[in-house]
């Protein structure tokens, strides 16, 4: 289904199985999922990809779980099926309850509204919103 | 610039007003901002927007401040220039720091690159993310 | 601010001044808008979209202030300025009451609302709503 | 395929199948579709999410399958599959005939098309499209 | 799974039969893809569509396979899965190695990472990329 | 206009500094652009932000201009008003003509126009574009 094969270990290259080594020993898992098996076609793109994923998402002002439910927000925004199912099930993993998801299933649909009637009605800009 | 006349409050209808009067309170300040009173040439919706987003936003498993992030988040990948500077000047009023937004803006962008990566690839669901 | 500069009838080439004149005649105004004076720097362009604009918008089974809320709300969805604002002018010029300017907002606020939750619960769709 | 468990009838609390009863009774039908069964996990969001659809797609000015049309022109562009086609068969329901369909895709398209150049062009809006 | 039935050549109309003889004759191919089978339902828009895709993808100043980059681009951003597919299929078909193929991806994937990051910062446009 | 400060190389720190300094001698031109200005508050997010764009737009098997054409399509996909317009200089800067901007124009148009009647029409991918 996807547009490339999904590489294994063994047809991965040497720089891609890098990366999976380096998921692995991140992650604690031996589970590398199909968005990296996919990007292992092109091992730049993947290395890259990876090292940037693992700064954004570590430690930092933000709370983890915090964090994937952004991630969680954008993805459902941008309509990618594959991101909505692993980065939710990443925010469940990162301690997500069922009454953070509902809260935040609401106020996703609750600005994807308010979103469409300021487009709409093309607010202009209150002045006090504005930094500079 | 608006597609309708955004209105005062003395030419807003009593139902309207009785929303700004509500907004008010809530929010404790005398400030009604412009998408209220663009939404106010229809109080009913005018009036279901603002009841929905008090109950949302409110107090719950998540945290106010968190909330506002989320509804940057959404606002950004929307595309929406009003709520982008309202719901960011709304996040800082509750409590985000300069070192949480950068945060949010680089959640945002990972989760947008990869968005498009794994809508590219069309990268399938892995059996483990699956609820069901 | 447009990424070309806008083309007076002047500076137009007979190519585009031939569509400017038929988008008078169709139109019954002297009023060239700014959208077609943007592509006339490339006039197969201009000629296909305006042909194709007019075959789309004209008499049909559905009504034309029905087809200028439909133009409206991909244009919301999309998040088109310029096309908000024009289609907006266009579907009051063809009728649109307030009262049906609301119910539009509405609609696109709450499809905007429950599109989001959709994708966000990436629910199934239902073996009835098939049509094969 | 979902992110949640559909929940039955036995498995939705009191509230949630309060819900369901007043979806069957507004209906007419013994149906509930996965949506609904989605969003049960959350009684407060389905509870909010089904009053409000209910009010916004009710009688007014505008006929009831010209609001699903609306409908579906916003989740095309949202890139929602569930809700094309839960809209989509609505539409039908409601009186959408074959002729109607083709030219509602007709327009979405044309509108698509020309919501991509007016945005490529950065086409600066016309002073009288502007209602302030 | 699609909204309509698929139409094979004896389920379509002769409108519709002489634009997928047109497509055969062109493509140098036997097959016509699920799109053409779909928008059969319509003869005038599957005509109209058609005849606008081999104009525009003809030859030009643009090299074909640059030209079906473009559209995966496009495609990618607005999340269609179809077109996706068929012009990913096409890209190749037209020239493009695993290697810009890999670069096409790369450049999607930042696009998408600073469209978000322009429009969460609201940065306003520099007076040098300003044509008028 | 900006969310943010645009920070002058003053007001900017060591870090953020070094990021400009790259940036100028890269470009071979003094001017700073709102964009790195604005990312300056974050100088981790400006520097992964530089070094990935400058690493993904160099040289390769794609030429310079392909790739910020690229970058315009996705640009205008997204909604970018900032990104379209800092792109389409860059793509012109590079050897962009009127002719291949106007195809441009015309492949992200009809792209989007079959994006819409794919999503709208639910079509099936056929099996021969499938790579596995």
């Amino acid at each position: 289904m996807a547009t490339v094969k999904l590489l294994s270990d063994t047809e991965a290259g040497p720089e891609a199985r890098a990366v999976f080594d380096d998921i692995r020993a991140t992650r604690g898992t031996d589970d590398i999922n199909n968005f990296w098996r996919a990007l292992a076609h092109d091992p730049a793109l993947l290395r890259a990809t990876w090292d940037r994923l693992k700064a954004v998402m570590g430690p930092g002002a933000l709370d983890p779980v915090v964090k994937e439910m952004l991630y969680v927000a954008v993805s459902i925004a941008n309509g990618c099926e594959y991101c909505v199912h692993s980065h939710s099930a990443a925010a469940r993993a990162k301690g997500m309850s069922p009454e953070m998801y509902g809260e935040l299933l609401a106020v996703v649909g609750m600005a994807s509204q308010t979103n469409a009637l300021a487009t709409g009605l093309q607010v202009p800009v209150d002045p006090q919103f504005r930094a500079d």
